[in-house]
């Protein structure tokens, strides 16, 4: 298996990507295309005594900033490590691409180089993100803010083929985030949702409400762009905040700091566990070939936990997955409505 | 000051109404009118010997529960006490109202039988809650799904009026809710808020990300109900996680049981301090007479804190001044246009 790697995208490259990179050729038995300036990728792993050991590197001089609008991944910045490697994956020259980079531009990268799969109607950013037990995926994270009915069911149909193929969860429950559980709940858009997902022939639980989401409210968390972005970056917030009074609690006195050490190992775990940096990255999920995202200040530990996460959305053929599973209701659709032409 | 109290509103009615309505009425100079069985109301005083001074009770048979749908309020619950309170209410029999019962139901109820001030487009739920160092206003959380810009600007009017005569925040900061800090962020609704905010002579910060509002994001938060509710119960949702897994560390053996005595006190407040009912409840902004909204679970402390809320609330004189914040704006929009027939 071969992987291509933005070796410039996110706030620790290139040291924490080519460590990642390193651990993962040790152990995860892979193949690395890395793209990026060369000069500097040779120099910090000569000084860093990185391995790059089975890792080829394609020169790329420029990069792509976490500030820029993600549409110069098509224009000033077409020549950026990140655009060379969704290019370089295009042209069959790795199995799958990632990037700790600019989110947007990598979706706009992703979307126009990469391409999606064929009756794949958008492109969803969607993390594996930590609940009460477990983990669960929230699809779409960002990446369309405007989204009809059928890209929400589609939504559905890949978190729960990712769900089931990639984090072994079997028969993942399809659950689409409201404003109330009840089956009326929300606008226009959910409640054409709702019905699509109800015979979609996925384990579709129904509407539930974001309050339940970090307890158990289901294995995919279906939304639009913008709501599903309000809940990650809620639970991000709310999470700094809480770990941030807690650590203030533990350092405001000497009893106090004695306390803390007695539970510091415990906090330390509670703190990880909550980090969905842990669960190494979020998939692209609906593109033509397997891209991911690694979250921006992933260091080492957390890019090779994305590139593990990566191998297994390799071998498990969920992309083949997915454009069956598009196929075949798109078959459906049209026999139904009795119209061959309504096939994509 | 007189103020209206569905004696039976929440899941701790009428015992918890009672009790705070009696701290209310011993300590804040108000007097209260209760609607609600008569009868239940007098035996649970006697049982628990609370003091009825200056209570008047008006004796309504029926109950709209939690689960009903609001809609009941105007037909099969039109005989309730939350009914019977808004419409003593609407008759001028007291200065305001308020309802620890179906949040749904009270904001239909608001609309229809107190109405909105003269110009406002929509009621909306607006929560005040707890940030990293005080408290922000949440508007709206869910009252209206669907939104158009301009409700969203005058969320904001009635939001920054609140903030800044309840909660006495100085020239409150109010910010747009989106997927992103950069003035294009975001959807058609936000791009047309965005703008309307802008000129709209608040102390208006721009776009914020949901990651940074249990931080310090801004005093009103703007959006549309979908999104805000979302918010909001992600918020609620994380916060009662961690308060668990810090439970399950602290419960996890003899030593954490020791550390843990030693920071109770400050976890207990930490607890408070992310609990938005200690802020006593939510006004439903843009109601012609204040009605505000404790939360369904509210004992006697926190219903006492919102009728301390709900005082402030009368006596700042919001109404008044968001009635003529809008007459205002509406007649210099009619100007700019050069159409009288604009105003509202």
């Amino acid at each position: 298996m071969k992987i291509i790697v933005d070796a410039f995208g996110g706030d620790n490259a290139p040291l924490e990507i080519l460590k990642g990179c390193a651990k993962a050729v040790a152990e995860l038995d892979m193949d690395i295309l890395l793209t990026g300036r060369e000069e500097e990728i040779r120099r910090v792993a000569k000084e860093n005594e990185i391995s790059l050991n089975r890792m080829q590197i394609i020169d790329v001089p420029d990069v792509i900033t976490m500030e820029e609008h993600a549409g110069e991944i098509m224009k000033s910045k077409s020549n950026s490590s990140m655009a060379e490697a969704l290019r370089r994956l295009a042209a069959g020259e790795g199995d799958a691409c990632i990037s700790a980079g600019n989110s947007g531009a990598l979706v706009v990268g992703a979307t126009l180089i990469v391409k999606r799969i064929k009756g794949i109607k958008r492109i969803a950013f969607a993390p594996v993100m930590p609940k009460k037990e477990g983990c669960f995926m929230l699809i779409d994270c960002g990446a369309n803010v405007d989204c009809k009915a059928d890209m929400l069911r589609q939504f559905g149909v890949m978190g729960s083929i990712y769900m089931q193929k990639v984090m072994q969860i079997n028969n993942p429950r399809v659950a689409l985030a409201n404003i109330g559980t009840e089956d009326h709940k929300g606008g226009d858009l959910q409640h054409e949702a709702f019905a699509l997902l109800k015979k979609s022939g996925l384990n579709f639980i129904g509407n539930i409400e974001a309050r339940d989401i970090p307890l158990d409210a289901g294995d995919v968390i279906v939304a639009d762009g913008f709501t599903g972005n309000s809940i990650l970056k809620t639970y991000e917030g709310v999470a700094i905040l809480l770990m941030g009074k807690l650590k203030e609690i533990f350092t405001k006195n000497t009893l106090n700091k004695l306390a803390a050490a007695v539970v510091l190992k415990d906090i330390k775990a509670l703190q990880k566990t909550m980090d969905y940096n842990e669960y190494g990255g979020a998939p692209l999920m609906g593109c033509a070939k397997p891209v991911f995202k690694a979250h921006g200040s992933a260091k080492a530990k957390t890019f090779y936990n994305a590139l593990r996460l990566l191998k297994s959305y390799v071998s498990a053929g969920v992309v083949d997955e997915i454009a069956s599973s598009v196929e075949s209701y798109n078959k459906n659709t049209a026999k139904e409505s009795g119209d061959e032409d309504a096939q994509e």
